[in-house]
């Protein structure tokens, strides 16, 4: 048995923060029943896509759900989506959207047909305006401090200190989307403990507000009266930065705690300069923050290092050390060349999609030692399971289903 | 009653994915206690710090918390903690490390002192070794292709085209310390239901591989062949830029949706140049991929609209047409000048810490309709609720606990 086996969870959602929460929770073991119109969501076509036009990231984000196409511009299309969204059990009734829930997916009328509901509606900002991860990021500063000083965006026309480097990786989707995992399993704790649903409330903009604030950010501005500046591949407070090595590679290298200090310095033989440094500078570099204070000095110690070793000579003597670093990888080195990822790693299996092909295919990085792993599924496609959700969910006849897609208002796997 | 009221968590951890997950709960009403030594632990002094050397990253992740601290050395400090994290009580015996689950901290020796723990262990690798957020992105992609092509580091001196930019936020932390409280959640309905606890263990390189696979990027180099390209601030895929107004500000401007993209047409009226250009191209703009094909043209009929007006003027229009934008802000803009980051927003109250000041402290940003929300409240001084701990979950005499603290085996509040 999985973790969430019995768990059953509706979606009606787009783009990344709705379906990564139920993407999370169904490679736990929850059964996820996603609707989408019939020619597919909002995200149906985003970007990658193969040549054939199918998108890679909906069949990631989907993947291990079942894939349901109902019209839903008509009303028995919307009736049939909210008898799902409501259907009846005790591990029922769990409903994530990030559309506005307004109109069919207003909460207190979804609430009539089953008092229990617990729903969460993600939202752009917490007024239910608009907010995408790119719109959220650039308000909440890491823009203004990513990259070298000097660096920046020159396409841009701005002064270079200044111009801002946008993150790639959505992280405030994600991390709003494992956020909603969170609260609607507390939410369903609760229910299962109290009986009663609810409504939960999530705007992206809030998850980037409150980790700004968790993080110090805020308290730094407040306190100590300044801002973080731009420190490029530093480690801001401790010591880390980037290094190439003598074929051309590039590491990443962290000394964070003491321990991981020591290791480099034992690794790359430093000791001794650093302790020349340390007499005529006062510092004590076993302090993170001397360390920092110190970085262009140590960054300059080791250049000479790693510039002199190849990256296997470098690993030999960082891993020996117990040193705490990381080899910069493209996407294409990190499928091709990183064991991590691969299947050899328990985290991943070669997949087959139908009208994809076979990839490497991730299940949740969470082990669970006393329940059986979901093994990692392909991404459905469209309408795969319109029929057998109205079956068995809805309790419709045969008869009924094929009445249903006569009329056009339910469709079934896209040819 | 807050959500989570009653589970009680325990904590041994440090930096930000475990005490991510844990604040993380705490705010949800949980009953969190951290386990420190005397002197704190790795992360007590994290950067950024106040003059006093009072770290606000070590404040703003343990918010909510209870501190005790334990000399861990000791083999009766650590019979301590460990009846504190197998205390008895259906709500209780939950715990989370990111140390070694060896020793004192062995799963097997902790699960015969309470035989249905919940235990997570946070790791770098999945085979134990040490990774930070620093050493797993370097790997997975990212920074290749962050920053404008042909940014980069230069310090590193490598070629401007190929250095690595790594991002400011620590994503896969935070991510993967989400990810720990949806497994823990997900672990205690399976113990109510089942009886059972179990060892969760989670790598944050598996946290970062997952999302490369789950968002395409693996797929993208499996099927496509190819590995996504440095777009500078362009959002692949679609149409998204930022923009310097008249008045020297910048404004990031997503066109990802049709409607978004209709919406910013009107705005700006580049309507028929738009036209223009399609009929010129054959491309066709309401086709999100088209619009990223012709991401240079856009750029150059929007960028003189933005430069000719203010960010009041630009954001008169954008918002009147519901066009999705926001504004780049410093983290000292943010606090000082947007009204989400203030306590005018439900998410932020200003909150006193004894040994730090008056800040501005988020709350958790999912509210829950039927539950009260827990106020924000300020991290612990270190030690603050040892005897608190000891004479509540541990039912200690305080005889019993003043014999401890004369044996400084525990140690009370930071003077």
């Amino acid at each position: 048995m999985a973790i969430l086996s019995g768990l059953r969870i509706t979606e009606c959602a787009a783009f990344i923060a709705g379906p990564f929460a139920t993407m999370s929770l169904a490679a736990l073991g929850a059964d996820v029943i996603r609707i989408d119109p019939l020619e597919g969501g909002l995200d149906y076509h985003r970007w990658p896509v193969t040549e054939f036009g199918r998108s890679l990231y909906w069949a990631g984000l989907n993947k291990g759900k079942k894939s349901v196409s109902i019209d839903l511009r008509l009303q028995e299309g919307r009736e049939l989506a909210q008898a799902i969204i409501t259907a009846p059990g005790e591990d029922a009734g769990v409903f994530i959207t990030n559309f506005p829930a307004t109109g069919w997916l207003d909460y207190e009328k979804l609430k009539q047909m089953r008092g229990d509901l617990i729903m969460a509606n993600i939202l752009g900002n917490r007024d239910g305006s608009t907010a995408l991860d790119y719109t959220v990021n650039c308000a909440v500063g890491f823009p203004a401090v990513t990259g070298a000083p000097g660096a920046g965006a020159p396409a841009a026309g701005g002064p270079g200190e200044t111009a801002p480097v946008n993150h790639v990786l959505p992280a405030w989707d994600l991390l709003c989307g494992m956020t909603a995992a969170t609260g609607l399993l507390a939410a369903e704790r609760h229910r299962r403990r109290h009986g009663a649903g609810q409504l939960l409330k999530i705007a992206l903009s809030d998850i980037a507000l409150a980790v700004v604030g968790d993080l110090g950010f805020i308290a730094e501005v407040q306190i100590n009266g300044e801002a973080r500046a731009r420190h490029g591949n530093h480690i801001f407070g401790a010591f880390g930065h980037d290094f190439e090595t003598a074929d051309g590679r590039r590491v990443m290298v962290a000394a964070v705690s003491l321990g991981q200090w020591k290791a480099l310095c034992t690794a790359t033989g430093i000791g001794e300069a650093v302790m020349i440094m340390e007499q005529s500078t006062g510092l004590d570099l076993t302090h993170e923050g001397d360390r920092f204070a110190a970085r262009e000095a140590i960054l300059r110690m080791l250049t000479p290092w790693f510039a002199g070793r190849t990256v296997a000579q470098a690993a030999a003597s960082l891993d020996g050390a117990k040193a705490c670093w990381g080899l910069y990888q493209s996407f294409s080195q990190l499928v091709h060349e990183d064991p991590r990822c691969s299947p050899a790693s328990a985290l991943f299996a070669e997949v087959d999609h139908p009208t994809i092909g076979t990839t490497l295919t991730p299940r949740s990085p969470i082990d669970f030692a006393a329940c059986e792993p979901v093994p990692p599924g392909a991404g459905p496609v469209l309408g795969q399971h319109t029929d057998e959700v109205l079956l068995d969910v809805l309790k419709l006849t045969s008869v009924q289903v094929a009445a249903l897609h006569d009329k056009r208002i339910v469709a079934g796997m896209e040819r």
